[in-house]
Formats: structure tokens, C-alpha cells, sequence
């Protein structure tokens, strides 16, 4: 969005967040694009240029993507990670099972590299807005490919071209709390690369590749964290981002042998 | 701020982002709070409740955190860190002294810890937008308190009560890019700690602490690296944040011996 500023006439450039509230509870076997459509259309909240970031816990549920802790049975490696953790033994499972790796692990902490690559704790899977006290939500299969699909439907339904973003909370090293960052994208460059562009001494930047999709995972959270536990989406308007039919979330997943912190 | 949807007449947080162009080139001794006031007083840029997040090098340069290069003798172990990190000794010798361990090395990277407490590369000190070749900016000696000085001086100023952040460009562990985080604050939580909260489906919340200063800082991000160079801050009004005196960034670190990865 564009202000003119009062006193110079100067126009400016706003960013501006909100919520998409009215979304209903969803459920495996949704459409959970045409339910976005339908929460938005006629209310001038999703429109061309636009970011839609998800929280990844609809997308799973629509994908069925769900998991009954009654149905699984400990491994022994699973154990072996429950009796060193304290964490219940079946969820270990679960966690074993969407995981690649075991990076780090802590009294009441199993930092995993998930199978899509990411590094996160208990491998993305969760419980909370689950329906059913023993089911955990799990990762999306492939999110980016989800978002693409998410993207693809709504350019169907209205003919709206938007950059979809799906989001998770992550834990950080180095710094406490969490944050939401992209765990799948389409439309967008993940990344801006300033590197080559000049400061304002005419300096040439020689390190800044920002993690836009990361930044703007972050900001939809302001507004999906305020509102009530029933919010699980929000609409960016205003970023010019970086158009691009390729590039994804796994991107910014540092390879293990290049990753300082592995 | 508050819309109303237009169908269902429900009252919508929006939240919006905005730069704070017109203020000039900052130099040491300058005010920056009362440069930052003049140039949002009578635009209403600036209200009550709103947050101020301000990129790190025009903290710095008003303070006088400059250092030029040619006025450094690097140490034995600048030599030995320059030649196996392919760094200039000079820089090394700088990033060293604003140090308190070097975290990694590798060819062209040096992740220091600071002084501060902050895991970053080459302990924060930057080129870009400084006038003079050789001269390099340092971080605030403590942001925190150059974040309380600016936010009790825009009080002083205009009565305005606004949160304040500093921010830095960091890079991460297991992700590629870099994001903007907070590195000073004052007036604001900087978690927001959801533990004990109930879901959708009555499950308590056990794991979501969100550092929602770093989500802030990321997304003021979004507006200062989409505009020109020349725009240091962007003000973020309509985010509730819980208000605290006692709060600081540095709240936001972990300790060494509680980091998984350090």
C-alpha cells in the first residue's frame, strides 16, 4: 500500500498485516485453498500481489496428514531416545519416523533434522489445535509442493496470483523463544540478494542475502499470534517480493556439511 | 489499527509497517532521537503504543562507534585467525577486541560471540554505510541502554510513549540468509510466553515462547530493505506488546552453557 505522507507529499511505501478470521475448523480431506477463498472473496483481503502465509498445522490437517499415538509402537531406538530424554516413547517414534537425523538431544529436548531438512525440535510434529487428546499433527509431506498446490487452486478458483508461504515455529540455537519461519513457498525468492548493490558511500555490500520468506513467516506471526487460537492464516500487503517460480523453502536449509552448527 | 470487514462488520487488527524517510545522514554526537522526532512529528508517523525499530548503524554512528582501520595494529592472534580465516588482519584485530570468544572459523567467516553476548559474524563491526574507506562501525556498547536513552528522550521530546528496538542483520545456524533481529529494546516483553494457554481444543500450551522482538525487528526489515538505503527505522503500529521496563534483548541470548549448538 501507498500513503501520501501529510506534509511532503512524498508517497510512501506500507506494509500492511491482517488476519483472515471466518476460517472454519479444518479437517482431513479439505480443500483448505477454496475455504481461503471462500473466507476472503468479496472481503478484499486476498488480492493479487499479496502474501498468504499459512500456518502449517491446516495444511497437515487437510492433508490427513495426522497420527494416532495409540497406533504406534516404540522401536528400540526409540526407547533408547525416551529413557536418555524423558520424553514419552511413542512420540519419540513418531519423531524417529519424520526425522533424517538426531542432532541434538537434552532432558525434555530431541532436536531432529526433519526429513525435509529442517532442523527443529521433535521434527515438527505437534498436538496443540489437534482435535483428539492422543493426536499429533506431522509436517506436511513436501510444503513447498503444498503451497504450490495451495497457489495453484486459488489462481483456479479466482484468478488471484498470490506467494503463498507456510509457516512453523522454530526454536533457535545461539538465541532463546521461538520464531515462524517458511517451511514451504511458492511464488516468491526466498532470499534478496543485495550482494553487487552499492551503500550509500557508493560501498558495494558484499554479504547481505536477506531470508525474505523468513522475515515475512516472522511478521505474519505478529498477527496470527494476537488473535485468537482460530486464526491460522494472514495476508502481507505491500512487500514487493521477488517473483519466482522456482525457488523454495528447502533453499534456506544449510546443507549439513556447510552448516557451522551441525 | 482496526478495519472493519466490510461483510460481516467484524472489527479486524491490522497491523501496518512503515519507514521514516527524511531523516538525514547521522553523524557522531548527533541526537537521534530528537532527528527521528523532527522528521515524524506533525506526520503522524509516530504514536503512543507504537513501535520504533531502528537499524544498528545509525545508533552507532551517533555514538561515536566508529573505528578506522588504519589506526589498528593487529595482535598475534588477529595474524593467526587472518591467515586462516583469508580475513585482513586489521578487521580481525577489530573483531577480536569486540569480542569475548570466537565461536567458528572458516575460510572468508569469523563467528565470534560479542561482547554483548550476541553469536553473529565478525562480532557485528560492518563497512556498509559508513563514510571513509577504511572505516568500520561498531555495535552500540550496550544497545539495550542506547534503546532506553532514545525511548526516554522521545518522551522527553513529545510525550510520546513508544517500545523501541535495535536491530541487527544476523545470519543463522541450519539456515541459509540472514534475518533482522533485535539487539536492544526497551519498553516492550520481548517473549511472549503462550505457556499455560489453552487451545482450540482446551490442550495446554507447553512449548510456545515467542521471541516477538526478533519477529518485529524482521519485519521492520521488510519495509528498510525494500526502501532506499537512506531509511534506517520503521515504526510498526497495531501490535499489542505486552509493556515491560525490566525486559532487554539481551534476555533473548542464550548462555553458552545452555546453547545445544555452541
Amino acid at each position: 500500500m501507498f500513503i501520501l505522507a501529510p506534509d511532503t507529499g512524498l508517497i510512501v511505501m506500507v506494509i500492511q498485516i491482517h488476519p483472515i478470521t471466518k476460517l472454519p475448523m479444518i479437517k482431513p480431506g479439505d480443500d483448505l485453498a477454496q475455504l481461503i477463498y471462500d473466507a476472503t472473496i468479496g472481503t478484499d483481503t486476498l488480492r493479487d500481489g499479496d502474501i498468504l502465509v499459512i500456518t502449517h498445522k491446516v495444511v497437515s490437517k487437510a492433508e490427513g496428514r495426522l497420527v494416532d499415538l495409540s497406533s504406534v509402537e516404540p522401536s528400540q531406538a526409540a526407547l533408547n531416545y525416551s529413557a536418555q530424554t524423558g520424553k514419552d516413547p511413542n512420540v519419540v517414534e513418531i519423531v524417529l519416523r519424520e526425522s533424517r537425523a538426531v542432532r541434538r538431544m537434552a532432558p525434555g529436548v530431541l532436536i531432529t533434522e526433519t526429513r525435509q531438512g529442517f532442523v527443529c525440535a521433535n521434527s515438527g510434529i505437534d498436538k496443540s489445535n489437534v482435535a483428539g487428546t492422543e493426536t499429533y499433527a506431522l509436517l506436511p509431506v513436501d510444503p513447498d509442493q503444498s503451497a504450490k498446490r495451495i497457489r495453484d487452486r486459488l489462481k483456479e478458483l479466482g484468478g488471484i496470483d498470490v506467494a503463498v508461504i507456510i509457516s512453523d515455529t522454530h526454536g533457535r540455537a545461539h538465541r532463546s523463544g521461538e520464531v515462524n519461519v517458511a517451511i514451504g513457498t511458492s511464488g516468491l525468492n526466498v532470499l534478496r540478494d543485495r550482494r553487487g548493490e552499492r551503500d550509500l558511500f557508493g560501498y558495494e555490500l558484499r554479504v547481505k542475502n536477506i531470508a525474505v520468506a523468513d522475515e515475512l513467516a516472522g511478521a505474519a506471526e505478529l498477527v496470527i499470534g494476537q488473535a485468537d487460537e482460530g486464526v491460522p492464516a494472514a495476508v502481507i500487503r505491500g512487500y514487493t517480493y521477488r517473483r519466482d517460480e522456482s525457488s523454495k523453502a528447502v533453499d534456506l536449509v544449510w546443507p549439513r556439511d556447510k552448516d557451522l552448527f551441525p
